[in-house]
């Protein structure tokens, strides 16, 4: 076949033996000859979605678990836009994932076509790595080029904007990988600098951010806090986050300003392991929009894009020699009863937890409860709203099944956020995955009648709370869900939610409980 | 009032004086001030959306049918990013609309908070109006520029970014509307090449465009072709066009380019009247992307953005002084009997479409024989999928519904197409719209199983086929519409679906018919 591979088929046997194996796709006319070529190359997987939000949160949430990138299929700049707000997660997370962008013939684009627009600002925004294949002879190297610039710490998306001649062409070559850039090594000079105030005996934290938030990264830091007392943090809202009994429990930075000014308080020296100083998620009338206390140092112990593990193993193996971390000890909560509450629907949760369980977790308010509920559980993963941009957490969910069919995913998704890429369920249906979805339905946006007391908004009165309702209609997610295949149940009380849920888990494939559960708010 | 007046206050105030008088919403945190504002200003009504493709694509479908814009309110980049496809096709439909984009407070937006984003590459990909208010008393002249900007001919968005602090800072001024620029007349020199050119007895097309698909420019044209023998056509894809028995009836333009080149076989001249020579959609290979034929001289009469449907009424009055337009008789098909077709559910709502009704045709594939079956049925405006991206059919019709409370609206929309922005039927249930959806449900990306061998895909096996069928699971969009709160039923039969659609006009408020049409393909 390598003698008259078209651009097309170049690319996906390039992508294949660079160890990409999964294409969430949405495809359109100039996709055509990449979607035939995958008949061609069957190591490549093709999932469908109905939306391209769905394509960009999947490969998200893939790359995160997988730790290696997926490729998309989306179509020309319409497409791209669509998939953009899981984009800008995916950016905040520094996912690897390769964008593949079909775009009209090189040649067809002076004529102004209707679907004619600037890609290149689009691909721009992403702010990752960005190349057109011009050439049909060398998309399989443009294609090397974007997985090593898609791992290439601390990961990133790289888009390749294809036009359709150049994938039509005959003259396709599949490139060989290309290596990925290592990581910077953190000097001894960094280390010993951190060490010292370490050594200070004065309040200090250490915030870990990528690459910090896996299994290697929580035990060395929990090792140096066991000998130095440093207290441990994570970053807000971390890519994915391993937790549960038999691991280092480490707590996170609040959401909410008031909340890391408490968590921040005394705190002398700051130490940032892959993470940045905490700013503000909002600003607000009179508020500070750095979050590092007045007097506080910071320090980077090892920054964005180095090797942050490395720099915590070695800083370990520094100042706690021979000492052991500290390992959380198994416990749940037990069963509640009644109707459900912002607090005993997460208790459910808590108590029926299954081992390995991966969770997407967009419960935003409602799920103010569900670190603590879950700190003692079986070993799991989190994966959260890293950008902020809502509509995350069911598409993400779709990738992480597929990155990890074995492990069974549990999404909390807030009702509001859900709808944004609510078909992601269908796609959840059609491959069958194992995704238990529980929609914290409170018929609000429950953050945003929070966030108008917050910001001061003076004079809002019955058309502004109108516009944070989302009951009338109430969204009936028993329905969406059987609309898209997926089977679904209500749960009214924390009673019907626990029976409900361990039936989810207990059969393979998609369900998904709509949980009624009041806005704490 | 006036003294006091936040800039989010003399924002909504200078644009309901401008003549908005719709905002469609999704906010966030950071448009709080705005949404506390719309209590200040009642004049201006607030219509949440539960996805910003839906507001973009509301605000574009409210914009063609009032011929003034509304305004959006998104939230900072993702939210722009959300809405940009329907910003694409608003773009191609050259429709007035003004997009707020909120963002971060200035002086916040240095610290790379979650949501901070490049906001200026994607209102730089809009190809519209921008600008960001970056004076609290300044925003309401930036609002009025905004308006005047978004009306000039031929219309375009118009991007109003307002950072959170310059919406809330005190010092607003509400503005005095900005004059629309006049578009430019067309000279009589224009005129009278064109007068030439229809005199030389050579076989002509007059192509329509934006400006000239409504009653005035339609019967001056008819006017002209009666008198000269010019054969008239309407661009592929019209904004908005108005037909049916009264009216002058004429074809558009085909979307493949095979239809075109048949249409314009041994066509000598083609004069263009806000509308640009034709290309095909997509590129083929092996074929041409201009469709004007060889040896076919283009002759502009009116570009876009100049005064189209003067220069078409003064050029009638010069070659056709007191000839009357060819007006379309009354006729509808017969109401037809069985199985659903590709070609009978068409007839149905030939039989049955209401006076009056306002069209919103997103039926794609299945939607060929509504043009013929509609062409003497009464009076109806016809709104198409402009810039060919999916998923602007829902939406648009929200937004004309919004505008034309009185109006019947009939959206006839794709399976595949309806689900990039479904939770448009949550809206119009909380608004109580008086749509009428006909989802035609093949349970395929019908175009482009005809699309894949159309560009001469070769290799396409089981995989490809696969991505291209959107059953399995199949789409219920009974239950979909049900659970946002749209009574829905289901139609297998011709009758059914009269039945259906009847019962749905003669009821107020929105309704969705499940129509499972087989695929033409």
């Amino acid at each position: 076949m390598k003698d008259d591979m078209n651009g097309a088929q170049s690319l996906i046997r390039t992508l294949v033996d660079s160890g990409v194996e999964v294409c969430f796709a949405n495809p359109g006319t100039s996709e055509m000859h990449f979607v035939a070529a995958l008949d061609s190359v069957p190591e490549m997987r093709g999932v469908l979605a109905l939306f391209e939000g769905v394509v960009t949160g999947a490969a998200d949430g893939y790359g995160r678990m997988a730790g290696k990138p997926a490729c998309t299929l989306l179509h020309l700049g319409p497409g791209l836009a669509n998939g953009g707000a899981n984009l800008h997660n995916a950016r905040r997370a520094h996912t690897p994932l390769v964008n593949v962008v079909g775009d009209h013939a090189l040649y067809h684009k002076g004529f102004d076509a209707p679907l004619e627009s600037d890609i290149d600002s689009l691909t721009g925004w992403t702010e990752g790595w960005s190349r057109t294949s011009t050439d049909t002879g060398k998309v399989g190297a443009d294609a090397a080029a974007a997985v090593a610039a898609a791992r290439a710490l601390p990961g990133r998306t790289a888009n390749l904007v294809l036009p359709a001649d150049v994938s039509w062409g005959e003259g396709g070559v599949a490139a060989a990988p290309a290596p990925v850039p290592a990581p910077d090594a953190v000097p001894d000079s960094a280390l010993a600098a951190v060490a010292e105030v370490l050594g200070s005996g004065e309040s200090t934290v250490l915030l870990l951010g990528s690459g910090a938030t896996l299994e290697r990264g929580l035990v060395a830091a929990s090792r140096i806090a066991a000998a130095t007392g440093v207290k441990v943090l994570v970053e807000t809202f971390p890519a994915r986050l391993e937790r549960g009994a038999g691991l280092p429990a480490v707590e996170r930075l609040g959401y909410l300003a008031e909340q890391v000014q408490w968590q921040l308080t005394d705190v002398r020296h700051l130490v940032l392991a892959g993470a940045t100083a905490p700013v503000s998620f909002f600003a607000y009338p009179g508020k500070a929009s750095e979050l590092t206390p007045e007097g506080c140092a910071v320090h980077t112990l090892a920054a964005l894009g180095s090797d942050v593990v490395d720099a915590l193993e070695r800083l370990a193996e520094s100042v706690a020699p021979g000492v052991a971390p500290v390992l959380q000890e198994p416990s749940r909560p037990a069963l509640p009863s009644g109707e459900l509450t912002p607090q005993n629907w997460a208790e459910v949760i808590g108590a029926l937890l299954p081992e390995g369980a991966i969770v997407s977790d967009e419960a935003n308010t409602s799920g103010l409860m569900i670190p603590m509920v879950t700190a003692g559980g079986p070993r799991h993963d989190v994966l959260t709203l890293t950008g902020g941009s809502i509509g995350q957490g069911l598409p993400v969910a779709v990738g992480a099944a597929v990155a990890c069919p074995d492990r069974p995913v549990v999404a909390l998704q807030a009702d509001g956020s859900a709808m944004y890429t609510i078909s992601a369920l269908w796609t959840m249906a059609r491959e069958q995955l194992d995704v238990t979805t529980v929609i914290l339905n409170n018929r609000a946006y429950a953050i945003l009648r929070m966030e108008l007391g917050r910001v001061g908004a003076e004079g809002a009165g019955p058309v502004a709370r109108s516009l944070l309702d989302i009951g009338g209609p109430d969204l009936d997610f028993v329905k969406l869900a059987e609309g898209m295949g997926v089977p679904a149940t209500r749960a009214t009380t924390a009673e019907e939610l626990a029976e409900q849920f361990a039936a989810a888990l207990a059969e393979p494939g998609p369900h998904l409980i709509d949980a009624l559960v009041p806005s704490l708010i």
